[in-house]
């Protein structure tokens, strides 16, 4: 960065939680999506997330959020990640809970700062555009605001919600800022080809900025049961009652995505921000957008993952990701999806890449989990 | 059988060579197609032939031709299978050579001998159907003909060879048996169509009965020198030189098909006749045909084989063929193949089921042998 200094407010925090089920048979509980690999650039998607956001927030600013039983691996692949920069959650309580445990946790201990929440397991590549619309959001986020950064659309995606764009506003260092009229859940495609030519919504990335004060005071409208869990977990978490408040409090924590609690509350108050990021991104939610992000978006494409990867393809499209090192023949399969790992074959095709959930719901009702 | 003393002249061969290319990763170098059970009966399909054949020539009238590496799996799977009837080839020298080998030893034990030639890797299942047809080949045999046996086309096959047949004869005990006016090789779909709709078309199954003096003298006519090693080795062959004669002898023998040297000029010649046979047939010759055995012709079903054969399938047919045990799982892909061996996968569809030479022969040429 040209000036750190315009940035020693800020904190990164990197929710860390979610096993990416439509990821399955590469991705399981103890193998989440955020330690897989899966831009072919020799880093887990949680490094990547990492080295994206030190030149923001510094080594020393930046906190994850993870399950127990994610510490070592996170570790490994975060070795300049501070102790007291990882919080563990006893079970999974969504995004509310994540990031509202560390925002709470910050302010304690320093009142003024503000986080940026950002996934552990999305694809951004253009870091220099990224890094300005997040410069963007802390100048709005010291205004008061909270903001998050949305994604102009290179196609009529219908796998990502949207956010609808509303009036200009007038912010010192986030010229771009407009206030956010509604998000929209995913769409049909006639909606999303309407959204794409419209030029006035943009590709929710779920990425949050704000004051950890303003953050949490609008998650304490919603549920102020949960914030003040939250905040009894946060004064306790640095002094030597951490455990028995944390086994006291968490069980009892309600589970509910932040998007409910804070980013639409915000949005119909108007307080809630969007800066428009022209940078690529992708949250990398199925095998279709892993072929995707691979062929660059050309169908000729068959897209290759895993080391030692042995692959023998004839006419074939789409993308095959080998973890057993074994042969892999493909003829005449277009748009095929293979995830060859040692216990558990998938085969499908880009276009029922958003099934392959219903396949371990399946697996969870019929008690399979050692393949989970 | 009502009168098994019918047939006291008759022996079975059973030429057990081909790996079945097609059928890989399946069927491999040291697991060749005729030891796969690809029917769901639970045996093998050289098991099955035996079965088959027991009754028409008897256990101890059952001579099997195979190669020096399969011998241990053949004794397996043949308990009842008598030492002098084991041939063993001690490098792969296509049927002129096996079939050949196997008359002329028979001709040396027992002059007047009748010997039919069954592939050790098909599948017939009306089984009473099957052995009136070689009834009528054997009568022929007696007559002085070389016979065949020509399947009733059920549907326009274009994986099949074809006999043309020609003038109706009167054979005594072999009512059925006319001429053959040639032979055709696999056709395409709109030559397959006409075959099925004019009959006259009968599918080639590639099953020979004659004397054994009358084929090898047929044989002689086309390649003498090719009979001149035969009758070599094959008046060594039960004597001590054996080994001696076989070194010498097996490595020059001409590498060449029956059809080419004995069955095509005897066609020419007027020595062949063809017996219609109305039972089914398939010469399993790939994974298309695995399917459509499997699920009787339906193409909405989806066949799985494979012991412990664990699949989860949604919206998905074809057939997936398991020796992992891993769990396999399809969404959304049809007429699907799908074989799962420890060391090689393979992904193709039905249609491109004759593609799988192609994978076998791209093996060689990189010198995978590991996998083949």
């Amino acid at each position: 960065m040209e000036n750190p200094s315009a940035f020693d407010d800020f904190y990164s925090v990197i929710p860390a939680g979610g096993i990416g089920s439509r990821l399955w048979p590469l991705s399981r509980a103890d193998a989440p999506k955020f330690l897989h690999d899966l831009t072919g650039s020799g880093k887990t998607l949680l490094r990547d997330t990492w080295d994206r956001l030190e030149p923001l927030s510094g080594a020393d600013r930046t906190m994850v959020v993870t399950g127990r039983a994610h510490r070592a691996a996170v570790e490994e692949q975060l070795p300049h990640l501070l102790d007291r920069n990882v919080v563990l959650e006893s079970e999974p309580k969504d995004s509310s809970a994540a990031i509202g445990l560390a925002a709470a946790i910050l302010m304690n201990r320093e009142p003024d700062v503000i986080v940026g929440s950002f996934a552990a397991d999305h694809v951004i590549k253009d870091i220099r555009s990224f890094r300005r619309a997040v410069a963007e959001g802390i100048a709005a986020a010291r205004a008061g605001y909270i903001a998050t950064i949305g994604i102009t659309p290179t196609d009529a995606a219908i796998g990502f919600g949207y956010i609808q764009c509303g009036e200009a506003l007038s912010i010192e260092g986030a010229p771009n800022a407009v206030t956010v009229e509604s998000f929209v859940e995913k769409p049909d495609l006639a909606t999303a080809e309407r959204y794409l030519a419209d030029g006035d919504h943009l590709w929710n990335g779920g990425m949050f900025i704000a004051r950890a004060d303003v953050l949490l005071a609008q998650l304490g409208e919603s549920q102020p049961e949960l914030l003040a869990g939250l905040t009894e977990l946060a004064e306790a978490w640095d002094t030597p009652q951490r455990g028995a408040v944390v086994d006291k409090i968490w069980p009892g924590l309600m589970k509910v995505a932040i998007d409910y609690t804070v980013a639409e509350p915000a949005a119909a108050a108007g307080k809630l921000v969007v800066i428009p990021g022209a940078f690529d991104w992708d949250d990398v939610g199925d095998f279709a957008s892993i072929a995707k992000l691979h062929s660059g978006g050309r169908k000729s494409d068959l897209a290759i993952l895993g080391e030692n990867a042995r692959v023998l393809a004839d006419a074939s499209t789409g993308v095959v990701i080998s973890q057993t090192g074994r042969l892999i023949s493909l003829i005449g399969v277009t748009d095929i999806v293979v995830v060859d790992t040692p216990d558990a074959l998938l085969v499908t095709t880009t276009a029922n890449a958003q099934r392959v959930k219903s396949v371990v719901d399946a697996l969870k009702l019929s008690g399979r989990n050692d393949v989970l």
